[in-house]
């Protein structure tokens, strides 16, 4: 067994979660602890609600958490007691899920890109749902995991994405339907069809492209006597960084929508795989100010923080993804800043074409929060690059269940 | 103490290092043991070479190991042994190199960006010797470190780069002289200038802009009552991936003629901070192919390795570095591919506009070896994105010392 223990940038952290109420847990438990910085706190309430906010949106759905977004072992403990399925990509996030009490059976392994001897794993230890999008990964399932239900993704269109997929993975409609009839053949179940509209979506309507082509892979299956039963619509639904987004109520609103119109009065079985619409929100990453100067090319105020782009801050990747900011002299006026990670990495700058302005007065030794910093942060965190250890996590839980 | 043991990647090792002699001791290694994979071999006999090799063309520079290109203990070990001196970026980093033996005169804090506090912790340590290049950090540096030695980084040009540094670091050249003017009234050493050309430098002309704006400094700090005795020539001397690149006595003769061209008889003490240059082609990183499977658009093969951007091969975003790559099928036929990593992240590609072959024979479960990857690659690892573990790293030695 992998141990996820050490590798999920849950280090140094008080035993048990914190538990507390009123307004601002997150918030409280850094003026009370003061932790070393940097580090990133997450709110167990906030999962719990963004989860049944999606639950009561979507009743029919089975919602798959992406571990991937973040796979602190309390974060995956508490969707496992909600009900919670799983979307994985490895055989340690499969490790960490039934370590966490997941029944094998709300697995799904959701990387089209899998080693042979790593399906037998996980099909030894009951999982029963792939994704796959190649016949030679197909070949791999039906010879190492007889019998599993499969689901094909089919490429479509980012566009709308902060986070684009490229086309690494996904293949032609047409090829979708030709690989399910295959998997028939070869002893598998042909589930359904999945899609990927990218992270962070910010058009309701993306998922449309989706929807149709998953009609049409469902139509081309059943003429060939292999008739599918699932659409999974994969994740995209967002966290609140600077941007403004739809509501959640928007987004399902245009899915239901295109759901009509492509299948009408024969809704198939529904997934859906949120993680950054789960766990973005509920973390706030705190750093520390190392440095306050003027640029050495006249070009202004440049704040560094002992948090950056090798250390947990992988997605401000050409400036992706925008975080709030919260400091204590938020009264104080403001000015323009580029702001910087603490690495001899010249590449380590977070922010230098998206204008951000923090207060004039903010000095070394300050902290800055990073606000809905809760996915796709920690677990990025280099191993020890330029000598600085991983983000470690902290749990509290913010209010009773 | 930080510990840098579980944070350099340097995990599930053989205890001790493997000795043997021969041509090929990294290959010879990985045919005996058959490591799990993906794993970073790094021969310490080529840490060796590299490093004699740079010392018998610069004789007279004082030669700082950039710790962060390879922080493996082994390899710092090794280069205390043979008499280095040693660039570091953080706390981490000092604690590794004194760990390891070295002498904390022997140490360059060479990160503009600081905590007062590391400063503080450093030169308790005995470190002596700081870089600066704002006033911010020159304060702090003289209030925790009283009397230290200091060196003042200018900003140059990185054309010619690989992986160039932009504009975070260095000042303009009278800034510098207003900086090390203020250092010696600050009661510190104003020892000289440092300069970075950016790494992986394939012009050796780079360094003629960095050696003018030194000399410009220093005559400004010589009127100012200042005068200086250091130029540190930073890093950017290259590790052998598909490009070609000039030899080290190329890269020397240049360097040696805008010496000459500036200072004539009053040659300063040189530094220089080789990173890539000592450890990159010590090293080679075994990956296991996942899969080979056509495209879903029809574009062609794509080849996906057990590595990629998140545990080790950082330096491909932008494919901004090309490693050569080595299988066990390279005598057969070979056609084009997409080469890309394990994770669910549309982002791990490899190489997808650099032109790669490989043979059409490979098959998921065959090796691929990328060369010459020594330097930053398994510390800039994840500590589990996407459930997968960081990339170990096994030292072994090919020759007798």
């Amino acid at each position: 067994m992998t141990d996820l223990s050490a590798t999920t940038g849950v280090t140094d952290r008080p035993s048990g979660t914190t538990r507390s109420a009123g307004p601002d847990p997150v918030r409280r438990f850094l003026d009370e602890h003061a932790p070393q910085t940097p580090c990133l706190v997450v709110d167990l309430a906030t999962v719990r609600s963004r989860y049944r906010q999606l639950r009561a949106a979507l009743p029919d759905a089975r919602i798959c958490y992406a571990v991937k977004a973040n796979p602190a072992p309390e974060v995956v403990g508490e969707l496992v007691a909600l009900g919670s399925a799983f979307d994985v990509a490895s055989p340690g996030e499969i490790d960490l899920c039934l370590a966490e009490g997941a029944d094998p059976a709300s697995i799904s392994y959701g990387n089209t890109i899998k080693k042979p001897r790593d399906i037998a794993r996980a099909h030894e230890q009951g999982v029963r749902l792939f994704a796959t999008d190649s016949a030679a990964d197909l070949a791999a399932i039906a010879e190492c995991a007889p019998g599993a239900a499969v689901f094909c993704r089919v490429l479509v269109d980012n566009e709308g994405s902060r986070t684009p997929f490229g086309r690494k993975f996904g293949c032609a409609p047409e090829s979708a339907a030709q690989l399910l009839v295959r998997a028939r053949e070869l002893g598998l179940d042909p589930y359904g069809v999945s899609f990927h509209i990218g992270s962070q979506q910010l058009d309701p309507n993306a998922w449309e492209h989706g929807i149709a082509a998953a009609g049409r892979v469902f139509a081309d299956c059943a003429r060939a006597g292999a008739p599918l039963r699932m659409v999974d619509l994969g994740g995209g639904l967002p966290a609140a960084y600077t941007e403004d987004t739809p509501r959640t109520e928007d987004y399902v609103l245009a899915i239901e929508r295109a759901l009509q119109r492509e299948f009408g009065a024969d809704r198939p079985e529904l997934l859906i795989e949120p993680g950054r619409y789960i766990a973005g929100d509920a973390g706030v990453l705190r750093s520390e100010v190392v440095l306050v100067s003027e640029a050495g090319d006249g070009a202004g105020r440049w704040v560094y923080l002992d948090i950056g782009r090798y250390n947990g801050l992988a997605e401000t990747e050409g400036e992706a993804i925008a975080y709030r900011l919260r400091t204590a002299r938020d009264d104080d006026p403001t000015g323009p800043v580029v702001i910087a990670g603490p690495t001899c990495d010249g590449d380590d700058v977070l922010y230098q074409r998206t204008r951000y302005e923090l207060p004039v007065t903010l000095r070394s030794g300050d902290w800055v929060d990073l606000l809905s910093a809760g996915a796709y942060t920690a677990s990025y965190s280099s191993v020890g690059f330029n000598g600085f250890t991983p983000l470690p996590t902290y749990c509290v839980d913010g209010e009773q269940r």
